[in-house]
């Protein structure tokens, strides 16, 4: 596809980075935007945006568009990605498609008919340290993988009208995780052991979900992962990832904000992690968008895709029934 | 206790390196040891111990004793320690003291009857790093604990023979986590989930043991630990623990054969792990016994005592039956 | 003052560099480029650029220019920015200005008379590692400074061509560690001992240069610093820098390609220093050109000013007059 | 030579710890010590010395002995290991021999008629961290050597009164990185250039020395050293050494007092270097006397000799000339 025509919905916070991060690609132009609030109308208008929409269908018709980047809320992406397939264009979509399973395949569905590539944002894969664990790792570097280990907590809770509509930690936060102990060792997930508590704010427990997690999964092939999650560490963002295998292990360590080490007669000091996704992900959001744009240039498959999506959402359901039980649960389980 | 007079019982590799720290401690004289081979009988007569016995009882009419250091094998423990507590004598034992919880029970409770002090060799715990780590939670560094992670990695597998009797992965080498678990953040445990798997050697799952696995712990305040366990990395032994807590988190790492770092053309190259526990933990069996020769002189609690060892032993067991049953398994389904 | 009107001369590797990135800021427009070769005018057509001339003089008539940054090769640096100064406009020019003390001096004359603002690219002063450095130094976190150590190595060298022409060594590179050794501690050098040798290539020999050096500078309050160079690290781009003072110390690291950390039975493996100066000052770049920006917009003093560049300058004339004579040589010899 | 007799004379600090780790060797026996002071001999009483004294010349009458380990006052060292060669007895001294140069080069023949061993005290050979590197780079792993840094600051001054008898800081301090740049690269150094400042106390100027150098070692083969030194660092022991070649680096790190980390929301803390030299080399002094013994035992080369001495107090009187008229003194002046 020669310079193909992008349009982004929902210019929110990660609307805005897509935005910018599209209008600095060469081989790619953006024609069109929407927003139903004025004061992203009016970032696109800087931007130079030709055509401005209020809503997502007005943008369809205004011009013809090749690939859209939904940014929007969670509750608007099947429906905005449904009508973007049946007109026949290609989607990149952050994630979730949708908190309903039904939903989800009855969407992928449509895709999949429709003939149009879609790729959800799971943006870690585009994050150079966790690239460099699954290059390693299938180039056999530590031989056949054991254990997948993965840290993943936020510097701090989301508000809690934010947790009630998420799905909760396991499928707002978590889900990124499920998605990166998949995409590390390239492996299907098969059962799901989840325990999990309210240790950082009632609140949390009072909307139904818990703030503190250790999720087991066990691949198909009997090796395992586990996952720990927390809603608020004090030292800010905290990723990493471990696999461990039969030849060797991979650790990759979170981004610090610099390297300096102050020796004082109290200790060593250093600086912490980059404080959040935006900061330690800034790179891999214009990493995914470009590798989108050439999957759409070579017309190949998209680096992550609706099935991608689908799994992950299926590992979360199932890690939501394995707390609620106290057992774990086996993906077959689910749907 | 002026001087005390001490015995070793068992001079093979474990009861070699005590026997040589007891010998360096001042305050202290070793009048006796025993083992029933020659070779071990010998290398006390090197060491000019006046009394030298060939079995256990033997030793204990040779000469007053004041303490036992007891290093022979595993089935043994149990015995030696009812017979030297009878006798009168403290003993400090090497772990498991069986692997039957009723024995254990039996036991500590003739223990305890005789009012002898009895010591368990949890050798971590005083090692310069796990010690480190309690310390800094104990101060309320990381504010309330919320998760503990421990890495366990040996270097290699036991032979099939002793994994046989050593009780398997869990009452043999997870113990050792177990009670870490327990000493880093002083709580106890409630609830396990054990997931494992045969992934390094196949004759370990003829022998009905695994080799690799996850456990989750769950306190009884609702706070949670997870293990990570395999037998065989190639890299070497990988001892590592993380606290994180509401207001911090502090690790600890593993100790190198040295710091250097070489750079060049293919990357930085750095040494490896002390190879396995003879090095990671030679200051700790130093620490270990010197501590226990303190509290006989004091006339103090022992730093790590008979129900430590009972209640990693039933953590262990549950561990056991949580992996039987694949489901969560509550401390007081033991026993 | 609003929105400044910048032109750019020179789009080599550096003029594209920094074309980019003011194009990238808000509150500040391109309104010029130049270039002699076709492909650098080509460049800035694609970015839209409105006057694009092919000589310095033609480029100042075309349109009223407030700001012009002047990445073309060393030799026209001083007279653009006489140029410039004399048509009123502000300058940000890379390093040097020249070569020779004496036009270097009568350009600073020109510019102070002429009211314009000039800006020198001493780019790592706008690094986060070496800012950090300073601010912590600045604030009395090391107490008072009594050493200041800088590694500074390159990959490879450059052609003979660009030796000859460059100054050579202390001018060409460890100008940039002279500025460096003011810069972090705030104090003027007052001695200079170098030390070098032709260890990596002989024609750097031939062509009457050094390429392995160790230089130590004496500030005028008696404190040191000591400067290490290399034309050729087989392992990448080597840019520390190391404070020590009275009560405490503060290093900075290099950056790394990523964090991952490859344990296997050879030893532990991580990922090399990003490459040059490209990869590793990318964020400096942007940094100094908006804050260069920033002065104007302010009305400020420029973050690096001409007698920045004066001071460099004549630490590296000493430098060359050193090594040539085996001793120490005060700045007051120079000029 | 089987089991050969060992004597230490003087049983101040340093005396201990080497009688300590004799009385722990295999095949080596101690028959006799000597110190001025009571409580000296009866630390030797303690451990069960058959001989005793409270002189040199005394001790050599009293029992047949083979080796003597010298760790009585600097200025007593050349006439002792004189009185022990002219004995036929081998001899490990403390560093230096003497201050004088004539005296070491008058007692070194002596030594060397007599026909007998004499070993240097160079702790830091013995050392894992600065043993690496020079195996390292012996083994071509940096390629050919271009540049050694050495960093070597204590964490506090000795009093005047030891400065005053020292030598000051190059005989008394910088020895042992004198030392260790000819160890590293195996390479003679011709040329010192030192610089050097008083900025910690006064009364260190007062007395005639400095407490703060850099100084730079030129090799035969015109390679580099750089040393910095400071008498007192706030944060502890601080001994690295870096050496830098034409295909690659080595770095050596200090060795710290545990490996934690603390992350908390002012930042990531770590524990401080090991506080001095006791606790820093404790087992560099195990090796040294062990490689001691070796070399007795096969009849080799000592590990240091007498050499190693002239060569080092050579370099530090030419970096006293080199400080005093502040210009580069060549070795060959010495003397």
């Amino acid at each position: 596809m020669k310079k193909p025509k992008f349009a982004v919905a929902g210019l929110g916070r990660i609307g805005k980075i897509h935005l910018g991060n599209i209008c600095q690609m060469e081989g790619v132009q953006v024609v069109a935007a929407m927003d139903p609030l004025e004061e992203g109308r009016q970032y696109a208008r800087n931007k130079n945006i030709p055509y401005i929409a209020s809503n997502f269908e007005e943008m369809l018709t205004m011009t013809p568009i090749d690939a859209i980047v939904i940014c929007s809320p969670t509750d608007t992406h099947a429906d905005y990605v449904e009508m973007a397939a049946k007109a026949g264009i290609h989607v990149f979509c952050e994630k979730p498609l949708d908190l309903s399973l039904e939903r989800v395949v009855e969407v992928l569905d449509i895709v999949n008919k429709a003939g149009v590539k879609l790729m959800l944002g799971f943006n870690r894969r585009f994050d150079k340290e966790f690239r460099k664990v699954k290059d390693l790792v299938k180039t056999g570097a530590v031989g056949q993988p054991h254990l997948v280990k993965i840290t993943s907590r936020d510097p701090g809770a989301p508000p809690i009208s934010y947790i009630e509509k998420s799905g909760g930690l396991f499928l707002d936060m978590t889900i990124h995780d499920f998605d990166v102990a998949r995409f590390v060792v390239d492996k299907e997930v098969e059962e799901v052991y989840a325990k999990g508590a309210v240790l950082i704010d009632e609140a949390i427990g009072r909307s139904g979900d818990i703030d503190t997690a250790v999720v087991t999964l066990t691949y198909s092939d009997g090796t395992m992962a586990v996952i720990d999650n927390s809603r608020e560490a004090s030292y800010g963002y905290d990723q990493r990832v471990e696999v461990f295998g039969s030849k060797g292990m991979v650790q990759s360590n979170n981004n610090f904000m610099d390297s300096h080490k102050l020796y004082n007669d109290k200790g060593i000091h250093a600086a912490l992690p980059l404080h959040f996704f935006l900061e330690r992900y800034r790179e891999a959001y214009k990493n995914e968008i470009c590798d989108f744009a050439k999957s759409l240039e070579n017309d190949d498959k998209t680096p992550v895709d609706g099935n991608d999506g689908l799994q992950s959402l299926k590992i979360g359901l199932a890690a939501i029934k394995s707390l609620r039980e106290n057992r774990p649960v086996k993906i077959t389980e689910i749907f």
